[in-house]
């Protein structure tokens, strides 16, 4: 009895393994066990003794105490992960790649969630760095100066991805977007389609103003009517101004065939936009997404779409945080352009 | 220059403002500027005073710094979300129905996603209790007996969410899986199905066991013959998985003339199916979903399902945790079901 509340007095929280408690079953200095159980600096220690200390920790239920050692060694092991919108399917699968390639460096992805939302994007952001986070990537895609300001004086290495434009300072991943929206032009183009919008979100995410600027030279280069290129800004990415300003364009502009959509789920807006204003998809009106999200193709019709590599946008964008950490924060300048590729289903056909 | 080197030295971090920054600027004692930037202390405050604070604080860009924080009270404002599968569409409206709650309290959500790999979920789940969250919201479904362990010797609050089965000790939120059900297998009898299957995800998940169960009992109030109760589980509760039962059960019992999916992803496997099979849905076979997730009202045909309400789950989840952590970690098991209720759309029909 005297034993076990001794045992309970030494541990600064009730039933908390300390790194002392493993040492003692593994048999090794407390030292060894600290760096058997760094993912970075276990490679010091023979294979199997770092298998019996980590092998000790599992049956112990032990995990080192990040706080304590962030505090200690400024380190945290963590990565903070912000996004825009969970609620966009494009990003789980970016996530997932980030996720897997930290996961495999010892590093564990803690996920904000803006919601599109300025000040809740300031503060997460915020809050995160007073977090002590290692490093940070931001998926986000509303950054406003004081946050990318932040970010630049930093410590902690960033990378921004789909974000390339605004900050030439701070590394970035994205999609070749010039590319994607060159061979979705030519695909329209190829199908006779000579009067095509393009729907997208606002004008201040570099995402919108570089597809805005693609489409432009797309067209240009095709030889399209330029008084008859009709470009229209949505307050949001999302489904339902999209589907407003389908239906605006449709009504104004009865000669359009083709829709290009700022992404997938404006495309869906654009479904239903041609639905109500009894222009059916692909007969009469063509309609192209961006992204190449999850279970696109069960809509119906099935949504031909430029894809992005969603998760190896995500790999990518943690090798090149992983990469400025282990450089400890010298920060490459690196503007990464992953390849698009467009997918072709049924959403689009020839022009009528 | 001078006065700007002095100033870097006397700061902590390069370019981190300090509480006395903000005190100064709104002309206050550093406490009150401590008491006015936390939620759950700034109603002791003169609202004027407080604004003035927060304004302050917001343009010297202060960020109180929650590491030294929690050390110093123990607490971290931070509460751990763990999720299963981010990329299931079903989480992200129960991920923004707990941050928005959350964040009402001054509490900030950080997301970890476990991929449905128990190890994985282990060991999120031991880092973000390593980082001193306040509490954890678990909408994981794999969970096995080491990890429920920990989470119930825990000092911190717990809530589960769609866990409530194996725990009962463990406060929960889910929905009623048996109305859901009832409500489903209600439609489709009306329509004249007398041979359903039941698709569902492998029997340690308290979800599958429940709606498991609750096929059952529904089907014997029906009447419906027992020798023709099919009930398969497959090995995850993913497409493929479904589209490969969904196959295997139209080839073996062609007399099936419903599914009941265990959620909107194995029913979008069966819809695969369906057409492999030359069995069109609604006419030859009704299929029906569970979750009512994002977008299934746009996949053709438009999916019947049981809705749960997604978002007001992850506020109970999250008022529930607030509700403990209130009571400083006083662990009422409550166990919340949530009202589900059918919405029928096109891919349920008369049965042939």
């Amino acid at each position: 009895m005297a034993i076990g509340r001794q045992r309970q007095y030494a541990r600064p929280m009730a039933d908390r393994p300390t790194i002392r408690d493993v040492a003692d079953l593994a048999g090794v200095h407390p030292g060894t066990v600290s760096r058997a159980l760094d993912p970075r600096r276990e490679g010091r220690i023979s294979a199997p003794t770092a298998e019996r200390i980590r092998s000790a920790a599992r049956r112990l239920g032990y995990a080192p105490d990040p706080i304590a050692r962030s505090l200690r060694v400024r380190r945290s092991a963590v990565i903070g992960v912000v996004v825009p919108d969970l609620a966009n399917p494009v990003f789980p699968p970016i996530v997932q790649g980030i996720e897997d390639t930290l996961a495999e460096a010892g590093y564990t992805a803690l996920i904000a969630n803006t919601g599109n939302d300025l000040g809740r994007e300031r503060d997460r952001i915020a809050a995160l760095q007073a977090r002590r986070c290692e490093g940070y990537i931001v998926a986000s895609a509303t950054l406003d100066g004081t946050t990318i300001g932040r970010l630049t004086s930093a410590a902690e290495p960033v990378v921004l991805v789909n974000r390339e434009i605004d900050n030439p300072t701070l590394p970035s991943v994205s999609s070749d977007d010039r590319a994607g929206i060159w061979a979705a032009m030519q695909h329209l183009s190829d199908l006779g389609h000579r009067v095509i919008a393009h729907l997208t979100g606002p004008p201040n995410l570099s995402v919108v103003r570089a597809r805005a600027e693609a489409f432009r030279s797309s067209a240009d280069r095709l030889g399209l009517d330029p008084d008859l290129l009709i470009i229209r800004h949505c307050p949001t990415l999302g489904v339902a101004d999209a589907k407003d300003a389908a239906l605006a364009v449709l009504a104004e502009i009865p000669a359009t065939t083709a829709i290009l959509a700022g992404n997938d789920l404006m495309a869906l807006g654009c479904y239903a936009a041609a639905q109500l204003a009894g222009r059916p998809c692909p007969s009469s009106i063509s309609i192209v997404g961006y992204n190449d999200m999850p279970f696109v193709e069960w809509w119906r019709p099935a949504l031909s779409t430029v894809a992005i590599p969603q998760y190896d946008i995500g790999r990518e964008a943690a090798r090149l945080l992983l990469e400025q950490i282990d450089n400890s924060g010298d920060r490459p300048a690196k503007q990464i352009l992953m390849p698009t590729s467009l997918t072709v289903r049924a959403s689009t056909g020839l022009a009528r």
